[in-house]
């Protein structure tokens, strides 16, 4: 199979090493906006040759769209006017509703199939590119009955011999359930971030104090706004559900911390270690 | 050298552990309230011994505080009262200002080093302790000139060989810094996690798609009340400062959101990204 990933950061990139592991491409050409991760992306071998969508359309079996999400749906629009009927198109983003929206009344709906390999790190471009990438993860594949057999046949093949377990949800049902469990905890790392970097203004201090958890629940504001605003963006009602929820949440917090009530706080923490029944 | 190391659970079984591997004791024997935690410490080897208080303590050459913080200031006075000139005293706690203040004017004061190893994880008790903990984090050590030479000299070596950098600060100083780097963060984490367990009804979504970042992010909210209770609540007003900062920050982040502010939001991701500069 010849693979097309438009994109060839992060994701794409991933994609790309893992595609080849598993012998499941024959060729991978890539598509990439940035000169400089273009170079990187053939100097790391991610992909056979870096060339225009012109270039590559042609000849691809399977075009992987894997670029911010706020590009995805006009993109998706304009290569699906251009392919042949064999050809398959999907993509990795983690905004949903908007693009199969976008997407459906398209003639060629059924050559495309809307997917979200729930997997990712705070880092970015091709050099965060990794093996290993995405097994044990979900891969979430939305409107699966709009696209044609063959086309999901495809894509799902690929996520298992990944070793990814395939979901099905409606896009707005993913663009709610990822607001509450992905989208959230990068607003909350961004904003712990700020705090601390507002408050401490020590950086030798961070550094040395930083085993106490703080460098684990930190980590993703390392993540790129490239990546991200139009992410919070797109999806900003579920967000900003979430978000207020999650601010009430330290207030009630923040008033049992002022009133010292030790009760109060134990059965909220309690509450809270439900958590590691769900994620052991 | 013979220790005896109150509090088997995560820090004092792990303290244990390495101290054994390292060779750096003869004979470690333990005081522990709960049966079942001694009886898991035994088992597991983490001492040789459970004794009570008045067992160890004669022939013990250190004596290792790893209870949790609120039982600390009392427990180090009655150790103090009893111990002979030779003998060492340190804790290993979270909070250090209130036990500083009640040990200060102790006529054994200087057998007492107030220490804080910046090294844990979400789980407690014997079953948690986990061999190489500590190594690359730093010790604090706190009123270091208030402390014997000889005691001072005894601990730095301890955590010197487990591979730990010393660093010394004042109880205010340290309670302060932790409380921006480190409690904050376990706030975050249990008020996520109940953000998420409140929004989020269906635990196999939560499952599904927590490779989205969720799962690190609220890693701290499986930590246990009995000690992080306590250290809030002991370290109220700092903490109460750097979490009323925290939903500020949080509260800019909505109003962007609200506004689709892009601009706004890429300024705020990229301030927070600088955290990559101290914790690379």
């Amino acid at each position: 199979m010849n693979v097309l990933i438009i994109g060839v950061g992060l994701i794409g990139g991933s994609f790309a090493l893992a595609l080849r592991d598993r012998g499941l491409a024959e060729r991978i050409e890539g598509v990439e906006a940035s000169e400089e991760h273009a170079r990187r992306a053939l100097e790391r071998g991610l992909v056979d040759r870096i060339v225009t969508l012109e270039e590559g359309l042609p000849s691809a079996d399977l075009i992987v769209l894997a670029t911010p999400v706020d590009t995805i749906p006009l993109l998706t629009v304009k290569i699906l006017n251009r392919i042949a009927p064999h050809q398959v198109v999907m993509d990795t983003g983690s905004i949903k509703g908007e693009l199969c929206e976008v997407v459906a009344m398209h003639a060629r709906r059924g050559r495309f199939v809307a997917t979200h390999p729930m997997w990712g790190t705070e880092y970015s471009g091709p050099d965060a590119a990794s093996r290993g990438a995405f097994a044990g993860r979900t891969a979430v594949i939305c409107e699966r009955e709009r696209s044609d057999r063959d086309a999901v046949e495809t894509v799902e093949r690929l996520y298992g011999a990944l070793g990814m377990p395939l979901v099905s949800m409606e896009p707005e049902e993913h663009d709610l359930h990822t607001a509450y469990v992905s989208h959230i905890s990068h607003i909350t790392s961004f904003a712990l971030a700020l705090t601390v970097l507002e408050k401490e203004r020590e950086e030798q201090h961070i550094f040395d104090l930083a085993g106490g958890g703080f460098e684990s629940t930190v980590r993703l504001a390392k993540s790129a706004p490239r990546t991200w605003v139009p992410i919070l963006l797109r999806n900003k009602y579920n967000v900003l559900d979430v978000l207020r929820e999650h601010i009430h949440q330290l207030q009630i917090m923040r008033r049992m911390i002022e009133r010292d009530d030790a009760e109060g706080l134990t059965a909220a923490m309690q509450r809270a270690n439900a958590i590691q029944k769900i994620l052991p």
